[in-house]
């Protein structure tokens, strides 16, 4: 039986096949993202896989509705496995906005899904960093947001060599398009257009941007002179002010495909050009107004970050770990009038906090000194029986080959005294 | 906007309501779960939420497959968000067993779903931590696994008085019924009766096993007989030998709804007799047979633990630590020259490792200082300007009011040392 084409297996390192998808390199990515939204002091949250349809197509733009992963459950709603997180986001503030003080600082690590076309690597469901700032209208809270962006991908190894944050402005592409007489019914699928800019065919942008009474050469001209608005200068000293200056650029060449946006928007590249973006987001001022049917009016902004593209970043930049068993020791047992004094030693020192683990049936020496070795183990622990003086245990650092012989109570010390030694 | 009937929204504390659910309290389960797993050796992996409907319906009994959260997706194709993890697993297994040695010891946190009619507080989905043993047909394996679970419950401050696994055997039960002469088509039925015997009234227990062939006197004299296989006298042996027997004991009232298991049943259950199953599981050693088509053949245990029940327990039983904001310093910023300064020094402290946030907008003194309170910050950090040594830095202790003044490079150390004293 095949698992559904488009969702990925996450095993344990060593992993089985090229291609597979680490669990080890997951959690090490949820790790990191949870560590640095605590410096930042994000608070987690998260909500249901599955929400109401309604919550996803009323607001976010054409483009996503035909890729999204809806259905009719059993009791005839239609519902939806959730594509983004910001509507669910949005619908918990408008629902509890009260009970907190404003900003709200908060993140989760959602698994999204789409119903895309599969292909060759095409997934239909990711996992993402989303980061929000809910309540605060000014330019400061578009630059702690970018801040906690740039110490996230700084977290992973990643520096100003490896990638760039491109800032754009919603509101100079507004201004843009007013000043020049843009039908307003026409606004979205100018945004549309400038979105894709970049990835399509000079003739082809030419073409669809005459239908919408507009020409290139003067689009072209507005991303290259790229004059910031007031807000987009005042986040850019700020960043300059913490020392990360060097992490963006201000490009309208960016403008980000979802309807909702509305102020600062930007999308995180790395420097070669290789991959799709890093990350990206905006600020989304009327949406929970929207989602809440008007009865909770609170500006906000946010950011995604997938897991599969920085996966495949770290990976073409040598900054993965080595994921592999991390055990402090392996109980060998030769004899099996030794187990029930292995099984209380092996009891003691996991109850200590230390990785344990030891061969479950009788089985020869030296397959189980192999094993010891397989799982990375920093020690081998024996209980050896003496007569008189009780039980004593011999220990063996497996990088050093050096013995101890020791009382059952001391075993813990040792371990623990190895496995700091090992960080240092 | 509402979200669906049955699913959870997961907030930061302080919680916005009674009854609301806690994105700290989950992640809190979340890490206790990891850190004894990993003691233990075990390795984690995780499958799809979404599975083709035929890797639950064809395997795990009756009973599973009108409660299932399935649908039909736009390809057409049978699906459902997985009910339970086991299934998964033996699938993946299957597939990648010959890259990994024997025997597995691998755990999962996956959200599982129902489709269950909708009630107060009865849910649609929860997590559940799944570990697994696959590998290893032999009562060690089955020990092994017992004493993970024990020890995941005692992580979180549970004891001998407060919870009990009651141990039985799919094989016992078995005999029971080839000795009765029971007829083998009757056999799951039979178990199902056995299930639900403790819920149900004696006179319709009575009725039930009457046409199944069996007298309720008969099968309560069993029970209470409870005379251990010899798998689960090895069990309860060894489990004594790591000091885990007073959390055990053999009862034959146990045998587990689904399907699919084949030798050691058990639940775990509160002393008290106030909640629902703390966890259960079992063997299952055809089931990867089964899900392989015939093509990998390896005996498996696992367990399956729920976040619900666990912390309504840890809950009543106060056994919940408090969460709360940890935040090691709020930086004061009550003149706006010194914001640039203080933001270069909130960017030193948190690439340092601490949790620090301010004021993003100019705000009055004391209600700066009432937010920090409010995040529970260990102290307050104010740059003092002086012209001529450059910055200075206020410390203030929040919990002993102490004030400290020092420059900024020596600030984090400062935070630092505060936090460990806090923790000792």
């Amino acid at each position: 039986m095949e698992r559904l084409p488009g969702f990925r297996d996450f095993y344990p390192e060593p992993l089985p096949q090229p291609g597979s998808w680490s669990a080890d390199a997951r959690q090490y990515l949820f790790e990191q993202w949870r560590k640095v939204a605590g410096r930042y002091a994000f608070r987690e949250y998260d909500g249901p896989p599955l929400e109401p349809l309604e919550l996803f197509t009323t607001k976010s733009g054409e483009e996503i509705v035909g890729q999204i992963y809806n259905f009719k459950d059993k009791g005839e709603r239609d519902v939806s496995l959730r594509p983004e997180m910001t509507p669910t986001l949005a619908r918990m503030v408008a629902a509890c906005e009260r009970s907190y003080r404003k900003p709200l600082k908060w993140f989760a690590i959602p698994q999204l899904f789409r119903y895309e076309r599969p292909g060759k690597g095409r997934l239909r469901e990711h996992f993402q960093l989303n980061a929000d700032i809910i309540g605060e209208a000014g330019p400061a809270a578009d630059a702690e947001l970018l801040a906690l962006l740039i110490d996230t991908l700084r977290a992973f190894g990643l520096n100003e060599a490896d990638f760039v944050i491109r800032l754009s402005s919603r509101e100079a592409w507004r201004d843009f398009f007013g000043q020049r007489k843009g039908q307003p019914e026409k606004e979205y699928a100018f945004y549309q257009v400038i979105d894709k800019l970049e990835r399509e065919e000079p003739a082809i942008n030419e073409k669809k941007l005459a239908g919408l009474g507009f020409s290139l050469v003067e689009v072209m001209a507005f991303i290259q002179e790229g004059r910031p608005v007031a807000d987009l200068k005042i986040v850019v000293d700020n960043l300059e002010a913490r020392g990360l200056g060097a992490y963006v650029k201000v490009d309208y060449g960016v403008i980000r495909g979802l309807a909702y946006y509305t102020g600062t928007v930007f999308e995180a590249f790395d420097r070669k050009g290789e991959f799709r973006a890093i990350a990206g987001g905006g600020r989304y001022d009327n949406l929970v107004k929207l989602i809440s049917g008007g009865k909770v009016d609170l500006p906000a902004l946010g950011f995604g970050m997938g897991d599969v593209v920085l996966l495949e970043l770290l990976k073409a930049r040598g900054l993965l770990p080595k994921f592999e068993a991390k055990l402090d020791a392996f109980c060998l047992i030769e004899e099996e009038a030794l187990r029930a004094p292995s099984l209380k030693l092996i009891q003691e020192l996991r109850a200590a906090g230390l990785a344990v683990d030891y061969p479950l049936m009788a089985a020869k020496s030296d397959r189980q000194f192999k094993r010891a070795q397989e799982l990375h183990a920093n020690y081998t622990i024996k209980i050896e029986s003496t007569s008189s003086d009780g039980i004593s245990v011999r220990i063996k650092d497996l990088k050093t080959r050096a013995e101890n012989l020791c009382g059952p109570a001391d075993v813990g010390a040792l371990l623990l005294a190895g496995r700091s030694n090992r960080v240092a």
